[in-house]
This record gives C-alpha cells, sequence and structure tokens, in this order.
C-alpha cells in the first residue's frame, strides 16, 4: 500500500510508487468498464460529492460514473446553485459537506491552491479536478496510464506537449508526472503562452513544434481555452493553427506510431486537425475511458486508507 | 424479439410487431409502478446518460425514474452546464459519453436529426427525447399504451389530435406509430398552425375542431408551445381558446367514454379546459404513469440487444 | 407508532408524541453515518424528489443524501431546469411527480403554504423543506435533535433565538417544536425584524439581545438573509454585528456550556462571530451531521405510514 495520502491534490511531490499503485489498480479496474456489468462493490456504503466552481461535463460525469459503477452514493453540486451564491466560505461548505458524511470531496475551482485549503479543514478526502492553472492530477494519471497501455513503461519517452501551456493545469500535472516517471517532456507553445517559470522544472520548453515533436514517442495538444485568453496573448486563431496545430505533417516527424494525445473538449481546426484527432495514431477515446478507470483507482484508494470509519 | 435496434429516434419506419413488443413490455413492467417497492434488477450494471439541450422536467424525470426503478447508473448532463458552451461538437460530446461505458444516451435537442446524427456516431444505443419539430417517440408509444389499455386495439380508432400541429414533435409521432397500428388519424389547426406536408402522410386534416373530434375514440390535445411561436402565428390566446381548445362541448361530440389526452404541461384555459382535463374521461395523469413504463420498457429492451457486453 | 401523518408540513399542530418519535428513529438511524458503510434498506424500492423553487445546497443535499443512504431512488429539480418555466402551475407538476411514483415531494418555495397545497392535491408524501417566512420543520427537528443530545430532555430549557426573526422560517417552526416540547423561547430582535404576531404565540420577545441570552441553554444566531432584505429594515451590516451579533460577551451571559447554534449558511461577522462559531461550545458542525439522521428519519417514518402499495 504506497498511497498513505488523505487527499489527491496534484501530482508535485506524489511518489513513483504511488503513481504506478493507482496505474495498476486502475488496469485492474478497467476491464469492468467493457463488460455488460459495470457495477462492483468497492465504494459501497461510501458518499462521493462532486463540488464544481466551473462547468465541466467530461470530468464530472467521469468522476460521476466512476463512483457510481462502484455503487457509491453520489451526488453533485454545481456553483451556480449552491450557497455560494448566498455568500458561505469554501470552508463552510466544506465542513458543511465533511459533517454530512461525505468520504470523498471532488473540486474544481477557479483559483490556484482551492482544494488544498478546503483539505486542510476537512476530514473528507479531496481530489482536485483542476484549480486554477495549477493542476489536474487524474487527467495526468489517466494520460500516464493510456502511455503505459501503450508503451508497457514511461521511462524515456519522449512527450511533447504542444499548445497553451500557459493556462494548462493539465500540462503541470503532466509535467510533475511524467518526470517522476522518468519521461522526457518537451513543451512548445507561443511565448506568450510558455511561463518562464516552467524552465526551472527541468523539463524542455520552444516555441518551435517541430522541434517539440522530432522523434517524440507521445504528441499531446492542449486545448486552446478560449474563455480564458486574455487580449493578446493569441494573434488569431487561424495563425495558431498554422503554426502550433498538432498536424499531419507535424505529426510526421515524430516516432512512426507515436500516440496523439488531447485531454478535450477538442476545438477541431483550432490546435488539433480533425484527420489527426480521428487518426490511426489518436488515443483521444481511449483517454476517456482510462479516465473512468484512473478515477475508480483514486477512489477506491483514497477510501480505503481514509475511510471514516 | 422483434425490437432489433440499436436506437430509438422515431416511429417512422418502426413496425407494428416492435411497437407491440415495446407495449407489450410496459405492460409487463408497469406493476412495478404501483407496488411498494419499485427496484426490479433489468437494467443493473447498465449506464444511461440523459443528455438535454432543451429543459424538460417531466420527460426527463420520467426517463431517470425509469433507469434507477431498474438498478442503473443514472446521470444527467444539462446544456447549460456542459461543455457546449466550450464548443464541443454533439458528436464528441457523444464520443466521450460512449468512451465512459454509457449504455444509453438520451438526447433532446432542438435541431431535428440530431439524435439521428449522435447515433451513427456511438456504440451506445440512442433515444430521441424530442428533436425540434421531428418525433418524440416515446411519448406517442405511451400515448399507445394508454389508449390499448382502455380499447384493447388500435385498430379503427379514430384519434383526434387537436392544436399546435407545427410545432408538434409528439403529433407526428402519433401519426407515425398510430397508422403502423391501423388507427385513423385526423389532426384539427387552424392553418398558421398545420403544416401541408402532413396531408401526403395519409392523415386527414381540418381547420375545424368540431369535424375532428365528431365520433372520435381519443381526443388529444396539443400544447401551445408559447415559448416557440414566431409573431403572427396565432391571433390571441382568448381567440385560440375559443375556437381550437378541448372543452366540454366539443368533448360531447366524441363517442361516450372518448378518452382526453395532453402530453403536458398544460396550459389550462389554452388549449384545454380545466373541467376536461380534470373530468372523468382525461387519462392524463394515467399518461404520465404509462411514459415511466414505456420508457422502462424502451431501455430494457434496447439494452438486451444492444448490451455492449 | 405516533405518527400517522402522510405530510410534514410545520411542526405547528405536531404532537410531543410524534416529535419524539422522530427524534428516537433519528436517534437509532444516526450511527449509520459515522461507519464505513452508510448504506441501509430502508427506503429500497421508494422515490424521493426534491423539488426546489429556491437555490440551496445544504437542505437539498442533506435530504439527497439521507435518501441515498437509504437505498431510495433520488432524483432532483430545481425550478430553474424545470417546467416552471413552461407555466405549468405547482399542483400540476406535483401531480405528474405522483403520477411518475414518487413516494415523498421534498418541496422549498419562496411562498409561504406552497407545501400545503401540493400536499392536499397528491398521493405522495409532501416534506416541507421551507416555505417564505412560514416554516421549515426538519431544521426545527434537527435542533431539537441537537439539544436533546446535549441536555437529554428538552423540558424546561431556555433557547435565545437571536437574529432576522420576521424572514425566519427556521425561528417559527423552532417556536412551535420547543414549545410543545416544553422549552422556553425568548426571542431577540431589532423591531424591525420582530414581527407582532409572534408576541401572540406566547413566546418572549425583546430587542436587547442580553436579554434573552441571560441564562440560556442554547443561544441560536438567524442567518441575516441579505437577499431577502428590503431597503430600511437594516442599518448597517456592522451596526447589526455590533448590536445583534452572537459574540463572546454575549455568550458568557449565558449559561456556563450553553450550546451555540446557527442553521448555516453562516454569514460570519454578520449575525455570529468566527470565534464563537468555532470554539467549545459551537455545535454548528454536529447540526449538519444530525440533519441527515433527522432527515433520514422522517422519510422513513413517512413511508412506512403511507407507502403507495
Amino acid at each position: 500500500m504506497a498511497l498513505q495520502r488523505k487527499d489527491l491534490l496534484g501530482l508535485k511531490g506524489v511518489t513513483a510508487e504511488e503513481i504506478k499503485e493507482i496505474l495498476d489498480t486502475a488496469a485492474q479496474l478497467k476491464p469492468i468498464l467493457s463488460t455488460g456489468s459495470k457495477k462492483t462493490p468497492h465504494l459501497a456504503g461510501r458518499s462521493i460529492v462532486t463540488l464544481f466552481y466551473e462547468n465541466s461535463t467530461r470530468t464530472r460525469m467521469s468522476f460521476e460514473l466512476a463512483s457510481k459503477y462502484m455503487s457509491a452514493a453520489a451526488a453533485n453540486i454545481s456553483a451556480s446553485a449552491s450557497s455560494v451564491a448566498k455568500g458561505e466560505t469554501l470552508i463552510d461548505t466544506g465542513r458543511t459537506l465533511d459533517s454530512m458524511g461525505t468520504d470523498v470531496i471532488i473540486i474544481r475551482h477557479p483559483m490556484g491552491g482551492a482544494p488544498h485549503l478546503l483539505a486542510r479543514h476537512v476530514k473528507s478526502s479531496v481530489v482536485n479536478a483542476g484549480d486554477g492553472m495549477n493542476e489536474h492530477p487524474t487527467q495526468a494519471l489517466l494520460d500516464m496510464f493510456t502511455m503505459r497501455e501503450k508503451f508497457g513503461d514511461l521511462t524515456g519517452l519522449k512527450v511533447a506537449i504542444v499548445g497553451d501551456v500557459l493556462h494548462s493545469r493539465v500540462a503541470r500535472s503532466n509535467i510533475w508526472g511524467l518526470k517522476t516517471m522518468g519521461a522526457q517532456v518537451v513543451l512548445a507553445a507561443p511565448s506568450t503562452l510558455m511561463p518562464v517559470e516552467l524552465e526551472r522544472t527541468g523539463v524542455q520548453v520552444t516555441n518551435c513544434v517541430e522541434d517539440a515533436v522530432r522523434e517524440a514517442d507521445v504528441v499531446m495538444a492542449l486545448r486552446i481555452q478560449r474563455e480564458r485568453q486574455k487580449g493578446g496573448l493569441l494573434a488569431s486563431v487561424s495563425e495558431y493553427n498554422e503554426f502550433y496545430a498538432v498536424n499531419q505533417l507535424r505529426l510526421s516527424m515524430a516516432k512512426p506510431g507515436a500516440l496523439v494525445m488531447h485531454p478535450g473538449p477538442m476545438n477541431r481546426g483550432v490546435e488539433i486537425n480533425s484527420d489527426v484527432a480521428e487518426g490511426d495514431q489518436s488515443v483521444i477515446n481511449q483517454q476517456v475511458t482510462n479516465g473512468v478507470a484512473v478515477r475508480m483507482a483514486v477512489l477506491y484508494l483514497l477510501t480505503r486508507k481514509n475511510g471514516r470509519a
């Protein structure tokens, strides 16, 4: 039992043994998803609440279905319908859920660090489902799971992460996780979308996508978060597509059989072209399936360790 | 096993044998609803997602409760809280749900044909819960189930459908289903709310409600969808009530014991008067109960045939 | 079996025997919440729907988790996503849920009396989760449960209820329940927030918080419902805090070990100061836990008596 944590707030500081235990557990659970009966007793008698201060279909649904497939009592709170509107603090909201017997609170919040604040004040386990521009650990875990399915081992893989690195919590979580697992990460972004502090993490950075994808084992396109763009960071969508999109030409520079990944939802024709997204090398749909398996594993492992009983 | 389809997108083209199997199955399942224990294992291990791009209480709840009564993992997505806002295409949303192991996607969409598009791109079964002005097949199935409960057989019944036929997917699905089952359909609407193409389907059309309801076995009032009315189609609500509402006088022209039906939610005093809606001949509440039974049947039959296992 | 009602609409008129049965049942059920397996079969095969015409996180979640912990089919309707927007009446919405086999409808509504209207027209049990400025009976039940846990018996307790009594359904339900159980209630509010008719109920009223809390066993702060304040009732938040907040000085006037209660969500620094809310005498988090237990008891007792079977 490598994973002894109460919470999963990010992959920074999570050990290789812990990541390996999560991925191994997910591999054991994944077959449930392709059977006719997606129902296990792993979370029977547990309660799991999603607390989302930002809209999300895929992440919320992934956690909700993972919870229900494992027989948990699952409930959702979205900020717009919550007592947030009445001015309650995040801590008070968390304590309320805590006092109702919630075993795991899954939080998405526009402010980096909000899940950490919450976790310090509740007995419930807290899973970060995305906090501002900070981390989104289960996304990186599903990405690593998908790479491991293909390559068996992450050590020595070259992973090119292309796009809006500045706003991407997916990129940050992948950087921490992949480095820990011995992979090589290369980030490519326009200089306006490349935060300077990331160079200090020891990953390679470049403004040239071609340099990043050359001989890569994995090419991961990041979503342009149009709703987050402040004026001036991005010249135009068509120009971005021309210089930074993952397309067939660029993919041809990667290793033969390199994986194409995207965290979704995709802006087709912006950061990724449809022919690549639909192509033989794309594992984008598998990522979604693996997301459910990884979240099942995380929920199971956290409640195994931190059952309130 | 007459029903071999992956999807239920409409009643156009659905055979009498298929409709009969759905109604027979619903009749077997209905008694569960009046017992103290509304819980069966029919959908245990299955996952059912409602994906509604239009608001709806009754249809969404009917499917949700049908799913839960049969032990499915049920989850809801409403457009306003979904990644629709982030610009994801319907197909990508569908594939995401598909990849999460969803067995049935129940979709309501303002554009006719959206469920068909979705169905072509996912392995999940797709049920149309209303698409634009096209079809709403489970509503027509529950209407036919309600008529069959009273009359035993649909053959030769005269069914008058009165009101805003133009915008009514309920009317269209009933036309296809009732014709297939051998009933006679007469539509009555103001000429501005009567689409010309429907005459070509072989049903009778008239602008005179009295002509339609005379000697009818069933009088079905359609909801005036005030939110869909464009200027000019409807002179005024009071004038509409005077000339087109189902009221006691008009009902007296139908056969003795003729059924009064309405898909809900009702605009009392507009397309139907309260005394008729509350009267002895009204089966409006039974329609709601039968809706749950019919949806249980549809979900069971589709997953029996198209289990992903 | 003291409780023979179909509905729980308020505590006015509920007998001491009925209240005692609810609190005793809640005491039996509460241990489930602190075990690793919050799952009982008490509501298996039952369906529970929350119908909320006002936003609420805590009350809706409390009922939803209570339902799920007891294996009910639980579903939620919020007004903004409902056919309310289509103009359906409350009665028609209720009948629709009724016809779908709903065993209990839990309603919150901005108009006092709405749950009573609904209850008269449906076979389902109706639980009032807050109606306008009228009642919120399960909140008062959980408050009494919390007092009973501490003091064993409610007879003769002095309970000071401090704050915006005018808008508070919590205060009204507590007045009825506590009087029935033999406790002494003293209300303290600014005169603009103290309704004259409450004096006629036989409780003491005062504009001086110090008078109210002196020698009290329980000091309950009411939420300032900022969203309900009409201009002029409240001079300013800081002035309110100075003259009416539950703070350490005022608490020191109560009996040693007096309980500090608040229905939540709290406006810290307005009607209650943080040091008091976090202090040793605060049972605010226990109130939340007890709320789930009390709601489990109410749902169980109502469906035991009024099962639709």
